[in-house]
């Protein structure tokens, strides 16, 4: 089998977008293993689909190329770029998809001054703007890059062409504004939720080395509060708190679903107290 | 890796139905590289079948075998066949979902006057009627002839099977009436929607060279008028008409849909007035 | 193309939970080919993956690895379990979602009278344990063994690791009350519903031979009666029972939903009353 090529998008699962992708690389490398990481991110949600990658990439193979298309600028200016990490490669347009990435990748990251919104890559990390229409699928259609330039870019990719045959190297790239936890006067940790996954469980960014304190946290969100964290998702009734399989603090419900619960959305705040005295 | 067989059906994602056809089609080639398309096609929906099915095969290698599996007439005297054109392989019942392929295939295509709503293939098309067998899984179910036959046939196909060996070739396919847009006194083209995607934009049956002229278009569609069209999904606020990647007229909303907006069908009408003067 | 590894899971198709399965698996056997079978099991759902388990297996190359991930007790001292049959391997938690493998792959089959719920396998089949760490990825998370462990197991088995290098051999597995149609005095046959299909076919517990005779049986279910047998789907108008494409009795709706016409529900119970005479 050969090179693996992964696919997030936000195209769902009603139409023939994502076959198509899959099409324009078979037809270049009939060899490559495509995996579908996951289809159904929100339309046009990049914070989303950032997530969600990162949750993911560093448990494929290392030279994995993974292809990200939720691209809500399609035919406009945005670039479409290739970069290459330690972990893996990744072929995406440069909206801020590939933040987490880029922030769990590089070695040093500098916001670049002259570019509001742009990090400058430092060492470890190597991106190019794909300016070169031979590996595309020509005629290139201004609303389908997924298959016209994406899909094609990663095949070619697969297939060993070195990232300086895409286009000119470039030295920023967009950069979200990622949520952070943050401390605040009383000792607590303000954190906020980054994602809901299918089981309604409540995904923060807030990891353990966060965390304030070692001992029985008191965890507050959408008015309640929670004393305490599990280790799986059964060892209490209802409501509980626990490290997820991300080193991520999770909200979940026994049983249930925390979403439905709590009335809780991405972005909600969650409070963690340190133990008293 | 093998030969590549895509699969699209109305199986849904809630039982084990595609991947019964999967498990059939590697116990036949285990090499075969199996890809979906789609398997959430509106239940019993041939026309929405053949619609996707147009939209994608041409994207894949030559020689790829499509398997089409939308049969609300299993078991029944409706005919299982092999199509093959100059393009790619086909699998299918001959119940019309085939329509785009061979409209889109055929050098020559004529009504057959012996039979209503078939057509003669002409030179370029060659199908058979499935009737051998040999290459069935037996014993066949009445109700699940894609585990059953077609996935077989399309494995044995797959590792080069003559078309012939599957049974007779016939000259006559069913034949969807298949929407046009056609042309008014005033010089306006009246389309019609073909099919809403994943993000509600409104995808009809006019082509490119179909359009009254080139410079301002005006566009009437759900009550609402679009002036012009546009090149990408962003280029202006709210409702915008553009050529979608499958060379279509669309109907999209800037970070929105069309469809939530316009409250369009499939077989809305769609109205292109040409430009004044 | 290698070894055959299939998922089943409730995981569903908005996360990356899935991904992250078929990247631990590839990072240990990149020629795996994995098939999905299923990832929307209703969470935490035992008895349904067990049942759209069933419907499937034995429809994949023999040698395949079944991996199942619903797994409502992941961290817990509930066991990981490699399950081998004459059909199959399986890498599942051993919390009955096996139950209808084992019950269709043993020679013998007993109550293991010192633990309630459990069978014991008797020749046939052979079970192990899963305890050595050395085929997990680690640090094994609590919440997540589905990567952690079942993947690296599976894909460690598909390269030929003999299920004992797993663990220790064990004889009892856990085994579900599984729905069986029972006769009554006036001849009856009363089956359950055991699973409602992506069309809202009704599936039941009654196979073939379990008909109370071959002539025109009655079928009573949600206050409906059926009269007679069809062969299709198409055969008469509305409601229709047919013995279905996994030799079970179904209750379906021509064109329609049997769900929606009848409310019928999982563990609905369904009458089969013999011919008059």
């Amino acid at each position: 089998m050969g090179a693996i090529i992964t696919l997030t998008t936000d195209f769902g699962l009603a139409d023939a977008y994502v076959a198509a992708m899959k099409g324009a690389i078979l037809s270049i490398n009939p060899e490559a293993n495509i995996i579908d990481i996951c289809h159904t991110i929100t339309s046009q949600s990049i914070p989303q689909a950032a997530f969600v990658l990162s949750t993911v990439y560093r448990y494929f193979p290392p030279k994995t190329i993974h292809v990200v298309v939720v691209d809500p600028g399609v035919g406009t200016e945005r670039r479409a770029i290739v970069l290459r990490t330690p972990f893996a490669d990744f072929v995406a347009p440069d909206n801020g998809v590939l933040s987490y990435v880029i922030q769990q990748s590089a070695t040093e990251l500098a916001k670049d001054k002259a570019n509001p919104g742009y990090v400058k890559l430092g060492k470890g990390l190597k991106a190019v703007h794909i300016t070169n229409p031979k590996f595309w699928r020509l005629p290139v259609s201004a609303t389908f890059h997924g298959r016209d330039i994406f899909a094609p870019v990663a095949a070619h990719l697969s297939l060993g062409v070195p990232p300086a045959e895409f286009g000119e190297e470039i030295e920023s790239l967009v950069m979200l504004l990622l949520p952070q936890p943050h401390r605040v006067a009383d000792g607590s940790l303000i954190g906020h939720i980054l994602h809901i996954d299918h089981f309604g469980n409540l995904i923060t960014d807030v990891r353990r080395a966060d965390l304030p304190g070692t001992g029985n946290l008191t965890i507050e969100v959408g008015g309640k509060v929670i004393s305490g964290l599990s280790r799986t998702y059964t060892e209490r009734e209802g409501l509980l708190a626990l490290m997820g399989s991300s080193d991520r603090l999770e909200v979940a419900v026994r049983k249930g679903s925390a979403r439905s619960l709590l009335g809780a959305e991405v972005g909600t705040e969650i409070i963690i107290r340190p133990p008293e005295g």
